[in-house]
């Protein structure tokens, strides 16, 4: 291989479960190809052994989700960073060497931010006041007109809101709420009181949350140690006729608990994640009132897979230029073995 | 009657379709006791004729939708407001009479601004999203997972916008869609330029709407002068797969080119008022995709009718200060003529 | 004069203390002209006794401050606005025969709004921080340096502030105050309180804003009724140190006391309008410390002047097209007796 | 020593040039003590140097400047955040000590930003309108009356606004121009285009902020190389009458350039910063219309002193529990040799 010695080295090495086309639009392609040397080692273009190893010797960047063991690593002697374009933080890569070395890692998770909070408010706005509800009365001839048509419903305007998880996703959606002048709470362990003001939020347990907000945003991260912490206690401390908003990952909440608070009439929610998916053709849900169904797909669109090569291309540059990168997330050394989740398996 | 000389005569005559408790809440009803006498004339409550005329005579303010022609006008000595109650100015007011005497005609149009402007919100982001299109596919097991899921989604975020009518309703939702960074293009033939330019929008023909916006609103005032401006030719100017709410009147549409431009699958369109209400069982627009049908409710919210009560206080509350009215909408001579629309047949 | 029967008459007449090139750049005059037929009446091109009475008949709209007593407005039969121009609402009008006939009359004072905002938030961050004072101090090379020269600064940030008068100049202040998140009280007895909250302020009695408030702007308009309503007894209720803008007119304070206040290091002041101006050369107030003085400036610069134009002519073409005007301020039945106040004496 | 085991350690040392009364009230105060154990190593109370050496050895957090060379480093092996409480990275930390071993190393300098940002806009409305200078000339008994006293003034509303360095202060400053609906152009080598618009900027060249810009702020950090990079041929592609705002180092401007672009009436400038301060007595400056001159007093507040307390906590609360720090700046392993600049001489 032979690489001008000025041109460092760019590897996208199985970027699987995206397509190169999903992710780079041609100006962002043209953009990255602009700032070194491109070698893919992808699906449908696999690098022979023997040029997959030189190519990881050389690169100063690597865009996927390939294997990185310290034994690996301790031979890449160039490299400055890692993008993992999947999203999450994969147990496949050696953390405590590339801290060491200042190597950064990166994911790209906040593209979807603006994709969930779109459909996150979408649903809270439909569950406040019965949008789907109404329409599912019509194709069954059934609805009801004027005030009676009402009955449930309330503004979101003016209404308290709960945010649990005011991550990337959260603080999303906790600027569309601007206009609505809410009171939003929100619960977050990993974040200081003082982050969460500055978001325009009041820090609040995760039992007050519950109890006083009528409309509650479930973004939390799915982490090792939070596993079914919104259960049948927490989905009680609700008002009845309350809203909830399941938008991040199925684990953290206990779904019987769910389902039969919103069988009951207690809840009304909206469900992005389930905790198998598809979600199987049996499942009680598809049929209770009080629910609207989401097929894991509140982010997932073509915009927010765009914006992945956007972000790349952006933080490369900066690297490349001898600066840190800005826009992608990194890896903490204190929270990313909590972080650490499954591939998903198709985009 | 033996109303005390200094206290103000307030009389509520004909609040139908409204009934009292609907509209003011207790607090609403004890300021409104606190500024003066209060006289009833409603559905339970009437007063006989003579009572009735005396309490006209008297009333420095009326609440409701007695008819007020010349005759009974002339009798009036001491008025000086007029609350529509119901939403609309009708026709049964003398209303140059009015203007020459300095009697303010007021309507609460106002206090559905909120509400219609988060049901349309709301419905825009469905239809941009398909978020009950995929709710109907999970009930008859059909819906699609992944990437595969948002084939025909779009953001909201930075999407060109239309807005059809920037009255109360138009000018709320334009504050709703400020966090989503996006162009809004505005057509009101009733407001200047720069008045459309202070409130975030650029003014635009309703040709360059309907040409340039992904998503459109309707919000226009049903008009002596309007009737099925929106046909087929305007919608035909859309890019296909864009997304119309029609929230305000039914009039300014032509509903059959509507229903064709939906089946065809050109737009996707919200629609919350219909030719005919309730809508026949038998329309066609029960079981098209693409649409999502709302029974005439996205402003009918009870938190809207308390609405009513508290700014007919406040500006109850002025006018017997000797002040302007700020809060209701006030009758203009040179548009409530073309603004009279029939009243609606209940709350 | 041959008028187009179909080219309506717009009349400028008497529109001094302002100059035609001042208020009417290009375009606002080419806009002006495509409105109707246009005569000037006005110094250096003074119209005949016998053409002015002429164009008086035909006029529809007049534009200036001429006098248009009943005598006068009995026979000017096509007439349907009066744009007084200098700000005020002079006696020289007979507003009965007005709103009895439904002329609107109309004053351009929203165009200094922007302008007065800017200066008073100028001069309140320069007293809250000590700006000019410091600026002085270099000037006679007596500066202090370090921590020890902000011994009685503080943030504008999260200060209590208070505005009186909430018409146009004190909305456009609170929104520039937005970013700096203060609680602001606003005392406005010609305001709702709803309409006071709806601006994002807290209403609160007059003694409420001085005793609470760290920063306090005066905007309220001089009136028959509030005559040097701000006194001793109001300065000593505010802290301390604290800042006061007053960027009205002179008579809502009683300047003694207001001297004396500064004087005595109880607030520190920036002061625009003065009892008798221009301000004496031997003003005791020229050499305080804690003053900002300021020589009656704060709204007339040359963007302001024309901002006059351009509301003219988009308030003529809406009241032309059958509309009512909407971004000149309207005389009202009410409180139009009590806003006049006399001319300025020149631009 | 007789620390309990589970009570982390936390060392304050060599505070100065801040005494721990100026930055910790007593609220501040009591919360860190809450977090661990703590010991003083400052002016008045220094430790022994056994007893600093054992606090070292067991110190998980220290506060201050201390040297903190590799031999010092690699005996403390429970150390996980430095805090330099003066707000630069100083040249005494082995910082490549620190980035192998996940040693944090944070300033406070966002405590300035809301301090700093405030004169910045108060100086710029002052220097758009002329506040000072008109203040001065009723010193001298020679204002100007009406328009002719706003003959160099424009409005801030609108302009074209310039940003040289978008970083803590500069995005401050920004979001406080949000009110004034102006473009805002920001230069900033170390960010990447996608940050710069998520702020509301353009991102612009240098040469294009001084050209198009009316009124230019500095906010740009000294490094080791950007000295003087604002010279001669920057200023003189402003437009005559331009405002400049040095708020940030004197050694990013080629003073002499500085002072004769302003004794030319080329443009107006606010000076917070000097090459040598105090300034010289006899300094040209000190004479010169068209500048407002400070002391370098802009970020010094009280209030932002007693942030640094508080962002100290919120850090080192989370640094206990296991997480990242949130509010304080991060050094940067890229950037942090060309950030380091020397220590101010007192508070």
């Amino acid at each position: 291989m032979s690489t001008a010695p000025d041109k460092p080295l760019i590897l996208i090495a199985d970027p699987e479960p995206r397509t190169l086309d999903l992710i780079f639009e041609p100006e962002a392609m043209a953009r990255l190809r602009a700032l070194g040397t491109l070698r893919v080692h992808a699906d449908g273009q696999r690098l022979s052994d023997h040029d997959l190893d030189a190519a990881l010797a050389q690169a100063v960047i690597v865009i996927g989700q390939i294997d990185l063991p310290t034994e690996r690593l301790s031979r890449m002697g160039r490299l400055r960073a890692i993008f993992n374009i999947e999203g999450n933080f994969l147990p496949n890569v050696d953390y405590d060497w590339c801290f060491r070395y200042g190597i950064h890692v990166l994911n790209i998770s906040p593209v979807f931010a603006t994709s969930v909070a779109e459909t996150a408010l979408g649903m809270a706005l439909d569950l406040c006041r019965g949008i789907t509800a109404t329409h599912e009365n019509f194709r069954s001839k059934s609805e009801a007109w004027g005030l009676e048509s009402n009955a449930e419903s309330f503004l979101l305007s003016g209404a308290t809101i709960g945010i649990v998880g005011l991550g990337d996703l959260g603080s999303t959606l906790r600027k569309m709420l601007t206009p609505f002048h809410c009171e939003v709470l929100a619960f977050d362990p990993w974040l200081s009181e003082r982050r969460i003001r500055e978001q325009g939020c009041v820090p609040a347990s995760l039992d007050a949350v519950f109890q006083q907000a009528r409309v509650v945003f479930l973004f939390a991260s799915s982490t090792s140690e939070n596993q079914g912490f919104i259960g049948r206690r927490e989905l009680q401390l609700m008002r009845r006729g309350s809203v909830l908003l399941l938008m991040s990952r199925a684990g953290i909440v206990d779904f019987a608990a769910l389902e039969e608070a919103v069988r009951s009439g207690h809840v009304r929610a909206g469900i992005d994640v389930f905790p198998v998916e598809p979600l199987p053709a049996d499942s009680a849900l598809r049929s209770l009132d009080g629910v609207i169904l989401s097929s894991h797909r509140s982010g997932g669109t073509r915009d927010a897979f765009l914006e992945i090569g956007r972000l790349v291309v952006a933080d490369s540059d900066l690297i490349l230029r001898g600066l840190p990168p800005q826009v992608c997330r990194r890896a903490e050394r204190e929270t990313v073995a909590m972080m650490r989740s499954r591939p998903v398996a198709k985009s």
